[in-house]
This record gives structure tokens, sequence and C-alpha cells, in this order.
């Protein structure tokens, strides 16, 4: 009955071997992607674990997947198609989400970068013909419990809002559109572009030109923002510097990337109308993630079902 | 039953006097100080009016102060004390503050000062033990109609909170302070301080180097932060700085100033951990406004009472 946690470099997984420690000591964790003991393993703790691990395990039960994207995992051909991928997408995450998702939407519609760049300057001036929320339209890319609940704190600081996934989905104060047929009418509609969509076939590569192109002209805030805490292969990131260029964008936040870590060379570092942060749009706390990995153990060993498993055909 | 459009330089009397025109064609509309038919003014609508002026118009009946902040009226001794001030608080000017304390709130919250310097630097790299929102307590000192809306927004966002103000008040949500007794509890408890005060004697300095001391020390955050929105007499700015130098304050927000425009000399233009608005937290749209204004014009003159008549007892 052995939890195997399994990251990528770079991430500490002494602080969830503690946490599982502290809730449920008796638990046998393994947190060496070499241990002699992977025989054993019954459950994986992944965050883009190495390729080839996990088809080595024998007694693998249940993937956990830190974070909302499984892109990584299904990408893995070498582990069996019946074992489950759970997508850890607690209250915790999404809440983090949603801050981050109003944080950036504010920064656009308050011009804040532009007031930054005057304090810099020392230039008292007030830039005239502010909307109010309620006269800029947020449309959100992605209608799941992430894409719900940043509409959620959208609503309530006043925004107008319009949705899009792949099929139609109903959410309370929200226009919804659906399919490749209602994309065009979503978009001209969007003041600020919101991505939340999970990585598949479909969505690779979305937010181009093209796709940019089609967003509202001449609304309140004299061209449209993106921002994107989707995944980085959704994006073409030429695109969007030639659409800043070009003003078919009038500013950006992103928090995923092509390549991560973004490389030093991107200008997207150094652009006066871009946020970057990195990747950490949901950091989640192992506290919160780990109490629900527990639990859902804990259901699936009195023979529950799981929660929020994977459909390996949709991609997420 | 003429209107009179009165303000201080630099604010764009033009803008009002169109839009009652658009909206009440038949209304006489004054946008001179020195007209000769002062004498026809029944109405005043100001923003930082003259001295003096409001004192010297006969048939003035009712002043509608643009805004929410009363005390340059109420200095100005040359006004009648019977004729009554309408402070001028839509729905617009109340949602436009929430925009910015959250968008303040969410800054300091999300470390953004922080990752926007390791962006100029080229820098990808996540901060460790960024908190919930949940765990960190904003405190809003002041509970009239912008401090329980900026709660109702910071609540939607999972903010924990507590509230301070002269009496006490119960805001659903938000754990109520009052008075000089509650006053330390209050700021023992608040992580980032969102001040919404009205400028009265008792609060004019009131944020000073004593006050900031007491505020939480140890809080997720490293330390606490200062959001001013209030008014800028309420605040000391050299003990803001000296609070900044030695972490008794992490950060600040600061719509409001000692003197405004902030002279260029002021080390707050350039303070990495301070962010700077020209006093447009509010910024209204006159539209909106201007509605609501002859709206409670109409409703006088059919004999009913007047909204939001200030105390001048109180000064609010």
């Amino acid at each position: 009955m052995a939890i195997l946690i399994s990251a990528n470099a770079g991430w500490d997984r002494q602080l969830w071997v503690d946490k599982i420690a502290e809730l449920d000591p008796a638990r046998d964790v393994i947190a060496d992607d070499a241990s002699p003991r992977l025989g054993e393993v019954r459950y994986a703790l992944v965050w883009k674990a190495p390729q080839v691990l996990l088809g080595r395990l024998p007694k693998l039960d249940v993937i956990f997947n830190l974070g909302a994207g499984v892109d990584a995992i299904l990408a893995d051909t070498t582990i069996p198609p019946h074992i489950p991928i759970v997508r850890i997408v607690d209250d915790n995450l999404t809440h983090r989400m949603s801050e981050w998702i109003a944080l950036q939407v504010l920064i656009h519609h308050r011009q804040t970068l532009v007031y930054q760049e005057r304090q810099r300057a020392g230039i008292w001036e007030d830039q005239p013909g502010q909307p109010a929320a309620a006269h800029v339209t947020v449309g959100i890319m992605g209608l799941g419990e992430l894409g719900r609940d940043a509409a959620r704190v959208l609503a309530a600081l006043g925004f107008r809002l319009v949705g899009w996934s792949r099929t139609r989905r109903e959410v309370p104060g929200v226009t919804t559109f659906a399919g490749d047929s209602g994309l065009d009418a979503f978009l001209a509609e969007t003041d600020i572009l919101v991505c939340l969509l999970p990585l598949t076939p479909e969505t690779t590569g979305i937010l181009d030109r093209r796709l940019f192109s089609k967003l509202k002209r001449g609304g309140p805030l004299g061209g449209p923002f993106l921002v994107n805490a989707g995944r980085g292969l959704e994006q073409k990131e030429a695109d969007i510097l030639a659409a800043l260029a070009d003003g078919t964008l009038r500013g950006a936040s992103l928090d995923v990337f092509e390549e991560e870590p973004l490389p030093a060379s991107s200008p997207l570092w150094r652009h006066p109308r871009v946020i970057v942060t990195p990747h950490n749009a949901a950091d989640s706390e192992p506290d919160s993630l780990t109490r629900y990995i527990l639990a859902q153990i804990a259901a699936h060993e009195a023979g529950k079902p799981l929660q929020n498993v994977v459909d390996r055909k949709r991609g997420y």
C-alpha cells in the first residue's frame, strides 16, 4: 500500500513526505524514483513525473496528478490504460487560480501597467475614460471547475461575462457558447480573454493570431487583452508578440509558456504590456492537497468511487 | 432652479454640463464661478469648489458633493449650516472603489511587485509559501457603504475579514470592532489594512507609526501592508516611509496623499514596495452620477427627502 511521490527536478518532494507523515503516520511513503521497493507502490502522487517510470510499477492502482493539467501523464504511453488518473483540483487550487485570474483581469481593467509606468516617471495624471467593470466583458475559455469559480469571483467584481467550452455548459450569470460554431460569436464579445482550457490536440496552438483578430474591437479598454493560465502549448508566443506590436492585443498576462522556464531570450520578459509569472497561478498548499488525496485513498480502499478521474479520450 | 457646476482647476466641468443637457435638457446649468447669474443658483454640484463661493449664493438649496469625501466643504465656514450637503456615493462610485481595493489587496497578497521585479530581471523563480486568501486577514477601517461593498468583494475572493468603525456596525461575514477601545484588537488581527475612513478631526493623522506598529506581526505575508483610499490627511507619509524602511510595513498602495498632486520630491514615487495612483481609485462616470443627482433633485422638488445627507457634527 505504499505511496510513491515522484516529480521532475526542482520540486520539493520532502514537503509532501512530511505532510503525509503528519496526517497518516502509518502510511508507507517512497520518495525515490530508483527505490528497490517500487514493486510495492500502489498509489503514485506525481507532478510531471519522469516518462516510463509509472509504466514500471506492477501494483500501481491509482495515479494522483498534482494540478489540473494531465497532458504530461497522458503522453506517457507506457502507463496501462486501465489505471485511473485522478486530477487533484481541490478548493485550495481552484481558489488560488481565481485569485490570480481576478488579479490579472483587474490589472488590465484598471490600466495598472500604465499607472506604474507613470509612477516610475513621477507623473500624476489620470487616464480619462476608465470604464466600470459592468461595461467590460471577460470571456472565459474552459468552463470546468476552474472556469466556473473564476466566473463567480469576476461576477462579484461586476464584470460582464461570456464563456466558451467544447460542449455547452450552463453557468449562472454567464452567457455561454460552445464548440467550433460558437467560438467566433464568443470572441466577438470579449474584451479580456481568460484561457483555462485543458491541453488536448484541439486546444494545442489555439491562442494564435487568427483567434486574437476575432476578439472585440473598439471595446472600452482600447483593445483586447489575453490572460492565459491554461497550458503554454495552447499559445503561440510569436503570434502574441506580433499581435501586441500591431495593436491586435493591447496587453497580456501569462503564467504558462511554450517552453518552461521561459527562455531568457524571450522578448516577453521585458515587454511593457506583458505580465509574466512562473507557472504559479494556482500554487497549492501541501496540507490541503494531501488531505484531499488521503481522503480519496481511504474512500477507494473502502470500495467507493474515485473523484475527478480523467477521461483519457477527452484528454482531461 | 439653476444648477451651478463648480470645481477646482484641472477638473473637466464640460463633461457634466453636456451630460445634464443630454439627460434633462430643460435644466438651466451654470459652469462659471464668476457668472452674473449666481443669484439664481438653487443646486450646486461641486468637487473641491473654491472656498467662500457657496456662501455667496442667496438661493442655494442643496449642495451635491461629487465623491464620498466632504471635508473640503465642511471646512468652508461661510456656508450657512442649514443647507443640506448630499454625498454622492452611487453604486458606480462604490463599485469602482471596490475594484481598486480588490486589485491592491491582490497585488500585495500575490507578491506582484516581487514578481514584476523578477520579470524585469528575467528571473523565473517561484516564491515559496504563498498563503491562500483564507489565511490572510484584511482589516477594513470604515464600514460605511464603501467599506461594506469592499468586504463583499474581498469575501468572494476568500479573504478573512475584520472591520473597524467609530460606532459598532454589523457586517455579514466580517468580525467587527468599534471605537478607541476596539482599535488595538482590530489591528492585531490585520495583515492588510484597508482605510476607507472619512476625514474628521479624529481620523486626521490616524495612519501613523504607532498604529502601524500594532498591526499583526508574523503573519503569512511576512509583514503587514497598508492600502489607503480614504483621505491623504489621514496618513503621515514620513511615518509610512520610516515603517517601510524598518519592516514595520512590508508594502503600501496609496491613492491619496497629504498634498495632491503628490510632490515630485516625495520618495513614495519611486519606492519599490509602494503603489501610487493619482486619486482615481473611485473615478466615476458622469453618466451614472448625473442620473443619481437629477433623480434626487426631482425627488426633492416633489417634496421627498434627500438621501445621503451629511451629518455636520459627525463630519460625514
